[in-house]
């Protein structure tokens, strides 16, 4: 089995490669910038992974890799207007660096295109492959839409959030283990388990990337951080912590989540101080590992090399960036 | 062979079946909403049409015709952000109705959701109807951005405009046509027949469309018309008569389509004034049988019954709304 970083390196040199039509400029141009950008490229390197691990050709396996790329980016430009983002990857995001009914429709051409290199499978597997996308395509729309939604709710329970994340964040890390897994023509069993493995992957993933936001670049930068918190997003320790204050706790976090005018580093300090009184780091943590015991769990039913396996779980650590 | 009005009356019914989720409502409503608002039906009439002429089962089209359907109307919600159009069909916009994000993101979701209609086909022609929708999705998109990239342009030649309507327009109702005969499983001559025939027969149709924006409504209405030349659409009319136009007739002309301040009646009485001094309307009249005329020609040499082939004539003819 590869490594993680033998996939990214295949995928980004993939990407290099595609070739999108040079008119209309403002069309295409677009999305080369928004594929220059960089970035993980985790979710084609599940796909290979994946494939790999039920014995597939990764050959066969990377146009869908790179069109679940293609589909990430497009939801990311879209994504980039709704939330009025100036910056993406520290570059100028689309709709600001041209404009907004130029982001729209290159998004929608991007989609358009991601759906093209989906098909470029085997046929006999090409109606799994483009019916698993496709629904998790839709889930992905509607994680954002209630993302959208709880923005403006006075208060959502863990569970919609959970649920939300479910949609909007691990739909597409789950689809794109179960895209390898069609293409190398496993069971439907173990089809069903890599994609249970991914959802729970992909939760506990994006946990962790609300850790980080908090307390991650700190710890390893010195930098401030805390952008949820400024945003007032409201994250899982947002609401664990909102669960678990003690009523005038509650008053204080309430207030710097409406507050209009504050000092940031003042507001991510406070919010800091209350997570930390009412241990919801912790909580977050101990949540997160059990997202991520249940998606191992459900690898170690999938009926492959123990070996490959065990490769699986050591990139799904690093996705974590845990040290083990 | 089934008549325009039973396709239109059986698409429609076939439309209020449609079965979307409730929840996210605001991603699921302005779906619903923006089918619930009516229109011709054309393009899915064209693919149940199109499968009755070579044999095929229009029920099996039927999810197809639809997915078209559905995808026509994710553009029109998507061109209507762009456009900044406060109605349609006598009704509000999505992002009229909600916002801008909401319009953005049903918009989205509403192409996911013709992509699994398309793929609702017979295993055996999925990879092709799907490759023919997504190039044709794709044309659509680049026709749109040249269309954006021309109103701001200060001058294009009739050819340049003679493209994009045939991406933006002609493209969806040509691969109308031709997913109806992959779905009949008709030869692929027949299927490149079809597919020039509806090219030809969309170029047609918006020339029909920029006739009727000018002289359409007026006649038949007794209603101010001229949109088309309050918003400074560069037309086939409009181009035609720059090219035809003495200088004194350009120089006016410009100035119109430059003006801030106007009376839209004085704006639209004196362009019109130039369409007939210069007789483009004739011109655009001759233009469009033309391409009628070569979409006829494209269906005649279709290997399938004359008497088929005459309704489709017939279809087309009502189409332009032609009393032949």
């Amino acid at each position: 089995m590869h490594s993680l970083s033998f996939f990214q390196k295949l995928v980004e040199a993939e990407i290099q490669k595609l070739n999108f039509r040079e008119d209309p400029a403002d069309l295409y141009d677009p999305i080369r910038y928004m594929l220059s950008l960089g970035g993980k490229r985790i979710r084609p390197s599940l796909v290979l992974m994946s494939c790999e691990l039920f014995d597939g050709n990764i050959e066969e396996a990377l146009p869908a890799a790179l069109g679940i790329e293609v589909f990430h980016n497009f939801t990311l430009l879209h994504d980039d207007i709704m939330d009025k983002a100036p910056l993406r990857r520290s570059k100028p995001t689309v709709h600001t660096k041209w404009n907004n009914d130029i982001a729209i429709l290159s998004g929608d051409a991007m989609f358009v295109k991601s759906c093209q290199m989906m098909m470029h499978v085997n046929e006999k597997v090409a109606a799994g492959v483009m019916s698993n996308f496709l629904e998790s395509a839709l889930r992905v729309c509607e994680g954002q839409q209630l993302d959208m939604t709880y923005q403006d709710a006075a208060s959502i329970s863990i569970n919609q959030y959970l649920e939300m994340i479910e949609m909007k964040t691990a739909a597409l890390l789950a689809c794109s283990l179960k895209t390898g897994a069609l293409i190398a023509e496993t069971s439907a069993e173990n089809c069903d388990l890599i994609y249970t493995c991914g959802k729970n992957l992909g939760i506990a993933f994006q946990l962790h990337d609300d850790l980080l936001d908090v307390y991650g670049e700190e710890e390893r930068f010195g930098k401030q951080s805390g952008g949820d918190i400024i945003a007032n997003k409201k994250t899982f320790l947002v609401l664990k912590a909102l669960e678990l204050a003690s009523s005038s706790q509650e008053k204080e976090l309430r207030q710097w989540l409406t507050v209009k005018n504050f000092d940031e580093k003042e507001k991510v300090n406070a919010v800091k101080n209350i997570f930390m009184e009412t241990g919801v780091k912790e909580k977050a943590e101990a949540e997160m590992e059990n997202y991520f015991q249940k998606s191992a769990a459900a690898l170690n039913e999938v009926k492959a090399s123990a070996e490959k396996k065990q490769q699986l779980i050591s990139f799904s650590e690093q996705l974590m960036m845990r040290q083990h």
